[in-house]
């Protein structure tokens, strides 16, 4: 049988890593993919010292790989939307099969991309996109096939989880273990997508794309980053037995599906509150299956290279079948998609952590918990704690101290306005910090 | 595009689970499989109640399944070596493509079933038959087709696992926890294959040969049970930093394969140490990826109907494609496979843990520390703990105390002739305890 010919655009750590991998267990996966793979043209600004690409032709125009007629699978790995999107679009409209790392170019264009290639009639695959190199993609593509998916959560931005988790073990600042993450290489000088969240919403609308089998909607996810956590809130969801992780969570409801990334309390007990540094996981709910969860690291050369590999060998193993044998981007083909409505915020039911720093005077707790109960929104646990007394004379009215409620479930909007009516008390001064919990039973 | 016709041989709870999963989900699994997929014939003793197999033919005869020319996919669920393998294999034989849940057979029985497959052009999956509803097989088989995979471990029977939960969690014995879960139908009347770690051992096999891609070879799997774990050494473990989980280990070494199951300490900090009650985990270690872990529920009607209706999904999926676009039952074709070594429990390096119950007089812990230092064994740690006087009278020298050890690394030949050494020192009176110590790190 002919030798399968990939073609690499992009040669940086993953680039270096797929060539690496490649290299080391050819014989492995020729076995797996059923005939030989060889990379045979690369596409890069420069080399890339991390690997030897061999015998592989190497061009500077990324483009020369995409147009090579030799090439039967093109490997996307320059990132970015642009000329990320020109690229898998010109590889398409060539007849070659992509498989992608890129994230943010699936989570906005995925839907052009995916119907140009049903039309194409090749494969994109992109199962490095997410979490890294957990083949989470393929467990909800092909392994949950037979579940209506009720809801996910996902840890799925290892700096993120970084950051939290050192805050938690070592009771530190959110500013200060940020620079450290910066100075070791796990955060961006630019930090912005990995604690906005908003790398993790790229991820979250793919999940939730395959999850209910509709169009990508980036823009309707919402996104809450963690720069806002305080140590205190740390340690606080410690004491009534929860941990603090930012949390990607799709779930599909009658009204519609809720798709949103912010910090989360999730009980200490579940397996998915001890997913700790920079390892991602993914918690997924089927109606058949129960929750099954997919644990592994979020980034790196080469688990990310072992799902761009893993990708490779399945467009190898039906390269020569018709397209209606390969599994489509989505697990389903385009016509078999729906737009379902995504919910506002405003409409979501979720619990909450509330921290209110109150004036030390009597009946305070009374005056919140009477607000709350109006509202229609239950307590399911309260903690007060003592002043910390920073002078000896301060009158005892004028002391803050922590009044910290978890609340049952509840409408979003009612609950926003519970907190805008327990932010006009007299004895409230500062605004009310909350976070969502979710049981993720 | 045809209807895709599944037979079902055997209606027990997993059979039922998938009647009810193909019914309910109907239309997710046509679109997932490309084209519609119903249950046409159902063989079976017995009509089961929990189901409603609605217009599907119901033979009394499991092998008019089989022999039905209107039956394009098998699906096996009756269980056990015979009349199973005699099923299957006739199955192949009529060209027809088999799905199975069957642990037992597979590990048994699965080297002639598969090349009688790949002969016959037919796809046999069993996704169903290890760790119920986790896609584990599919991760392996294709999610990490990428890797040379180092080692695996799992918690691949839920009895087991639920024992040694209770037992850790209420300080209870063994005996009584078992007594229960034979009541709460967790375990079998006769609960040998759980307990003594064959049914987890069937399913290691098979993990086994997907990891390294050899022959499956049950018979030269090493199998120990959890019957001998005490109370006192769950609670040793836990003030030592781990915990005890029965475990399925495989790992590939210059000498050869490791193949066992036996009790294991693990640090607790690991997330398979918090794998707890009914529930499955596999930790995958390969080269590229790094550690990945697959957690979900390891029985259950319709978990294992998840499994088994995505194998069928699969097998739809390129049903009309040429035998080569189909992965093969252990990721490469028979031709592929090697049959490695297995090496004996003796050439196998592991670290242990020993409770030896002493006569407590001056000196014993350095001849038993002697004995492990003149044999090359590391001492880790030690915990030495008091007499619980049972009497108010007794001599010093007749009081029993126990000396926890956790030793380094070493050759399991080397370490059981220092065991030897220790049993015959005149203050142990007691065979010693021990349990293996994995880092998996």
């Amino acid at each position: 049988m002919k030798t399968i010919n990939v073609g690499i655009c992009g040669l940086g750590t993953v680039g270096a890593g797929v060539v690496n991998v490649m290299q080391r267990n050819v014989a492995a996966i020729a076995a797996r993919a059923g005939r030989e793979v060889s990379i045979t043209h690369i596409g890069a600004r420069r080399d890339n010292p991390a690997c030897d690409v061999g015998s592989a032709k190497v061009s500077r125009d990324i483009f020369a790989v995409v147009n090579d007629p030799e090439v039967d699978i093109v490997i996307e790995l320059i990132g970015g939307y642009e000329p990320a999107l020109e690229l898998v679009m010109q590889a398409i409209s060539n007849g070659k099969h992509v498989v992608t790392a890129n994230k943010a170019l699936i989570a906005m264009h995925g839907n052009e991309i995916f119907a140009a290639a049903e039309k194409q009639g090749v494969s994109v695959l992109f199962e490095a996109a997410v979490a890294g190199g957990i083949p989470i993609i393929k467990a909800m593509r092909e392994g949950l096939a037979a579940n209506s998916i009720e809801w996910l959560a996902g840890i799925i931005n290892g700096t993120g989880n970084y950051i939290l988790t050192e805050m938690r073990d070592k009771g530190r600042q959110f500013d200060d273990v940020l620079a450290d993450a910066q100075q070791l290489g796990y955060a961006e000088a630019d930090p912005t997508f990995d604690v906005e969240g908003i790398d993790a919403a790229h991820k979250l609308v793919i999940l939730a794309s395959l999850a209910f089998a509709m169009p990508l909607n980036f823009d309707a996810c919402f996104t809450e980053g963690i720069s806002a956590i305080a140590p205190q809130d740390v340690v606080f969801a410690g004491e009534l037995g929860y941990r603090i992780k930012h949390l990607g969570i799709a779930r599909k409801t009658d009204q519609g599906v809720e798709m949103r990334v912010h910090p989360t309390l999730i009980p200490q007990r579940r397996l998915i509150a001890n997913v700790d540094g920079v390892m991602n996981a993914v918690l997924v709910k089927g109606d058949a299956v129960g929750p099954t969860l997919y644990y592994g690291p979020g980034a790196g050369a080469e688990p990310t290279a072992s799902s761009v590999i893993a990708d490779v060998v399945d467009v190898v193993r039906t390269i020569d079948a018709e397209p209606s044998n390969r599994v489509p981007a989505l697990g389903v083909a385009q016509e078999s998609l729906s737009a379902l409505p995504i919910l506002s915020m405003s409409d979501i039911n979720t619990a909450y952590y509330l921290r209110i720093n109150v004036n030390d005077q009597p009946g305070v707790l009374s005056h919140i918990t009477q607000i709350l109960s109006d509202s229609g929104i239950s307590i399911e646990a309260v903690l007060q704690k003592e002043a910390v007394q920073q002078e000896t004379n301060v009158k005892a009215s004028s002391r803050q101290i922590p009044i910290v409620l978890i609340t049952d479930r509840t409408l979003e909007s009612q609950f926003m306005a519970a907190v805008e009516s327990i932010e006009a008390l007299d004895a409230v001064q500062d605004s009310i910090h909350f976070i969502r919990v979710e049981s993720l039973g």
